[in-house]
């Protein structure tokens, strides 16, 4: 096994980017963290502070923050990806031929709105040289920063390089699970902000704990099914990115997308909510590609359909809730 | 499909087998619902109300308690068995040739103490002649007696009769999804027990949401590893019976299970712990059965391993998170 990188740049200080160097700086590096934000980048040299996204926890001293894209881009041969997936093009684009035969750890979750694209999938039109690796399960930030364990799936097609990034940011606290599904992972990471939204709306409509607990283990199967249709691994929704990140996003402290399926299940319009929330949670959109997925694979969905219903078709939460009952009895593994 | 069952008998009237007579009820049939407490069954004739189980909550008024256990085996030909495990053996097998060519829809969980088995394989010493269903899955009885939604596992050897009875008991609010899959099915509900201590450890030692959605994933992984050795389908554990009822159990109302696992999480010795419970929790028996199996199966199960240093060779709990997360890196799926 190949020793460890050089010199390791994030890219995107926001909160998760920040405990992710906080992390690589905790096992022993001295890495780059990107951020256009001058504030954020000051609070950390001169503090070791995120103050925007993780105000008051004391991050690595290792940790060097920068607002020079090229040079975070230019100096590391392992490139950690942080920032927005809908701003992945933009910010990455302008500078590809620095990414040429560079690792890429992602950690941003979510379908790229207009051609539905995967992560992955944007990479390798950007930088089509590159190794892409993509970085996904339960992970709250603030506990990270804090010290507190977690444990997360890596994927890439390469199990070399996939040992060497997974060494490279292993900890007593912090562990990675290697694996080489990286079209499961990132289904897995973007769909199950549908799933938040739909377990949101039971909360809503007060369905109680079994129906919550029915609605989560359903909507993880027929995302597993889609996954497997487009190339996924089944087992792999069982594991961290899938299972564990599910659990994590629909029982954990209130995510945007939980937020805006309880309000629609307490009956209120989707332009309200929107409003309440100030602005569109991420499911919003996933909903629609992953709608227009199902449908050009033919992969039943029935939970997915009825967010969709709610949220583009002005069905009510409670209709939705009491047409996914009366389906046709089914086998539990189709 | 053959038309529903003339009678059929719930073996058990604790919460959950008065649920499951109310939910056949509701579904139009008029269950018998034994139960050796005259008390319960008088308070069932008289008010629709299982006074001791589920008080205040209107049972439907087709149920009909009965204390007499020969009836309600010769009148049925559907037995549902919702007794304790550990009971199973001393109710039912003194009156064995009245299960003969019987459908017996098992719906306690756990392993039997002394010989580990599995409750198909208590019966199918018991009553070898009958056909045995298990139906499992997240399901508190109060929220199905009050009319909430509800999704369970039904699985047997026969897609026929597991459809006839999935046609017996589904609702619009209480929907089965069939499986062929029982060993995967029991053992999923067996050994969530063990995870809902280490679930209760972390809380316990308050290492924070991610550490919880790892310890339950992780926790699922080597269950479904456990259950493929001894013959179940991994997706099994996807599914109701394994993912959701896990899922409840460590996000729900605390169970026993968890209690005994956060006390112990907090410092506390295993005998105050159980002094304070009032007696022991189920998991304790089933990491001991479990243990067995993984020892004489050469399965790694990290983190029973370390549940089961907790509770029977006195490893404290800060010491067992700490070994598990310093055990050698792994791939996900192995």
């Amino acid at each position: 096994l190949k020793t460890s990188f050089e010199t390791i740049s994030v890219i995107g200080s926001g909160s998760w980017g920040t405990a992710l160097a906080h992390v690589l700086a905790g096992a022993g590096h001295r890495p780059i963290l990107w951020g256009r934000d001058v504030a954020v980048s000051e609070s950390i040299a001169s503090a070791h502070e995120n103050s925007k996204y993780l105000p008051g926890l004391k991050l690595h001293p290792s940790v060097t923050a920068s607002n020079d894209l090229v040079a975070a881009l230019e100096k590391s041969q392992c490139i950690v990806c942080s920032i927005p997936t809908q701003q992945i093009r933009s910010v990455f684009g302008p500078f590809a031929p620095l990414l040429k035969n560079k690792i890429i750890v992602n950690s941003s979750k979510g379908i790229e709105i207009g051609a539905h694209l995967r992560v992955s999938e944007v990479f390798a039109q950007i930088a089509p040289t590159a190794e892409y690796l993509v970085l996904s399960g339960p992970s709250f930030a603030e506990e990270v920063v804090k010290g507190l364990p977690a444990a997360l799936t890596l994927a890439g097609p390469s199990t070399e390089t996939a040992k060497r990034v997974q060494n490279t940011f292993s900890s007593a606290v912090f562990r990675l699970y290697t694996s080489s599904d990286v079209v499961g992972v990132e289904i897995a990471g973007a769909l199950k902000n549908v799933v938040a939204i739909a377990s949101g709306m039971v909360s809503g409509l007060k369905l109680g704990h079994n129906a919550q607990a029915a609605v989560i283990t359903r909507g993880l199967a027929e995302i597993a099914r889609l996954g497997k249709c487009l190339g996924a691994q089944p087992l792999t929704f069982l594991g961290l990115a899938g299972m564990g990140d599910l659990v994590l996003t629909c029982t954990g402290p209130l995510s945007r997308n939980r937020r805006l399926g309880e309000a629609l299940g307490l009956g209120k319009s989707l332009s309200t909510v929107q409003k309440e929330l100030g602005g569109v949670a991420e499911g919003y959109f996933t909903a629609k590609a992953a709608s227009s997925w199902a449908q050009s694979l033919g992969v039943e969905m029935p939970i997915l359909r009825e967010v969709y219903g709610i949220l583009y078709e002005g069905t009510s939460a409670r209709d939705a809730v009491s047409s996914l009952m009366r389906r046709n009895l089914k086998e539990e593994i189709e």
